[in-house]
């Protein structure tokens, strides 16, 4: 780990992140060392936050530190994989205070007990320009079972677990443009702020599903790239859409529902799974999740040709980009 | 591999860099998939470079594509890893034309060429702010044989490859401070811009030395990180500091000879490597490296203590924090 003018934060801060960790050889050298067990292959995702762009300034840095760690954390269990560690290079602000600087550390210690991992290295460096955070994540599979974009198979259903829309909402709130209950409000933000990477579905992805992917461009926008992947149809339907109760009320108040529906199906940041599994193992993979503490719905079918179509009350809707702006 | 509106310049640019790694999936899916052969541990580094404070502002971007890369390698080198592959997070500045990007991709491809090496993953954004590039590359090692800090043994010899303060001299060069002559130039000039990774050392490293580092902050700072990793004392002589022959016409031109070495000396970003070798091996790991085409030479010697003396004809000089400030 380097990071010029930076020693003494990474001995006090970082460094215990990566006590754990053998091969982290206290951050104090110049690479990590990191085995893989026998039969196991390594999968290594890399997502960086931009400050303004990706995250309005002045959010808690503890925050900060956790999505950017829980982002990628999300690409490791969208491949079915159970994470190992991670890196981080921090660009900071020449403005960047020690309550920044503790604050990330301090997110960073919190999450990385939450989900067993350690920090393994890195870089720090400092400059006049925002905030930078790139973290790299690393995940073990059983070799040659790390879950693909280009699985899936005509006739899977498209299964996406816990609900859809949450974290649009959740930035509805941080930019002023909606204001529910006290309640909701909490837990729409919390979507937003503090995903939960899906890594508790690894064993029944393994099991039942032949592709998945992470919805961080939005529901529609990441199942198209399930689509493409494998070379296959898709049929989205808008109405099956899962729902929190949250985001039920706000429909509720609506006037065009379906347009609201799209835009739930149209943002990202949901870091839930979109999953293709085969018609007859839909049941227990449900069932698979449910055990885990989480929704699945079926909520498209994938079929021969190279279509991607939404439907609602049975009739094709216009879906436009389906992509996916930031705040 | 992801990037939000980046999705043409990574199908375009960045996947073809990722073509002959079947794990890197064509840079189209959450993460890469990594196999580490049995028997093999992997080594993993990061470094990131910023616009206006590790290159200037309007460097040509493949050298700064390039330069991202090796001072990576230069880190795999320093373990006696074998480079395997890369990832590469960007963040553009807002400004960023065609030109910068595809500079960028240009320098990648031209260095994976040269370091067999393959693109396996990454992150592109852009935000108002300096052009920042972190690398993440990946070696292997045999099990256990990682090349640490801490191995040196009292009695080991210092030695240092290449020539040292040549990108000192680069530097001085850029920032108009030094004006040799034009073969000088050029040769200082490309020591700064494309260091080279001291690769080829692995075996000789493997084989003879119990502790190396690449010297990225200069000779004094980083060799004093061996010794205190190893919790030794060290001695290094002055006199004895390898110099090109570009170099030494330099010292010729100055008044205070001593203190000119030292400024070589303290200087970084030379990416040479600096190793503790016993005694009895020191003549073999010599020939060894002049084999592979690289000079070496003895500049110290640790011995029990906790004290890193520098000398130059045989008294104690003040090497202040001999440390490495950027341009």
């Amino acid at each position: 780990m380097s990071g010029k003018g930076e020693f003494g934060f990474i001995r006090n801060r970082l460094a215990p992140l990566a006590a754990g960790f053998k091969g982290a050889l206290g951050l104090a050298d110049d690479a990590a060392v990191l085995t893989v067990r026998a039969g196991r292959e390594l999968v290594i995702t890399a997502d960086t936050l931009v400050e303004g762009r990706h995250f309005p300034e002045g959010t808690d840095p503890a925050l900060v530190a956790r999505k950017a760690l829980r982002v990628n954390l999300s690409d490791l269990a969208a491949m079915g994989a159970r994470p190992v560690g991670y890196m981080t290079s921090v660009v900071w602000p020449s403005s960047a205070t020690d309550t920044l600087r503790n604050g990330f550390a301090d997110g960073l210690a919190s999450d990385q007990e939450i989900f067993d991992i350690a920090l393994i290295g890195g870089d720090t460096t400092s400059a006049d320009g925002p905030w930078v955070i790139s973290v790299t994540a690393f995940g073990e599979v059983p070799a040659g079972k790390a879950m693909t974009r280009s699985g899936a198979k005509p006739g899977d259903c498209l299964v996406v677990s816990g609900t859809i829309g949450d974290a649009y909402l959740g930035l509805r709130i941080a930019k002023k443009e909606f204001s529910p209950s006290a309640e909701d409000r909490a837990y729409l933000l919390e979507r937003l702020e503090l995903p939960v990477p899906r890594l508790a579905l690894a064993d029944a992805l393994h099991a039942h599903a032949g592709a998945a992917i992470d919805i961080s461009d939005g529901l529609i926008a990441d199942s198209r790239h399930l689509a493409v992947a494998s070379g296959l149809s898709l049929e989205i339907d808008l109405d099956a859409l899962p729902l929190s109760d949250a985001a039920r009320r706000w429909l509720g108040d609506q006037d065009d529902t379906q347009a609201a529906r799209l835009a739930l199906a149209s943002f990202g940041d949901d870091y839930e799974l979109a999953c293709a599994v085969p018609p007859a193992r839909v049941d227990t993979f449900v069932a698979e999740l449910r055990k885990a503490g989480l929704g699945a719905t079926v909520v498209g079918v994938f079929a021969p040709g190279d279509k991607v179509q939404v439907f609602s009350g049975g009739a094709p809707v216009e879906y436009g980009a389906g992509g996916f702006t930031h705040f």
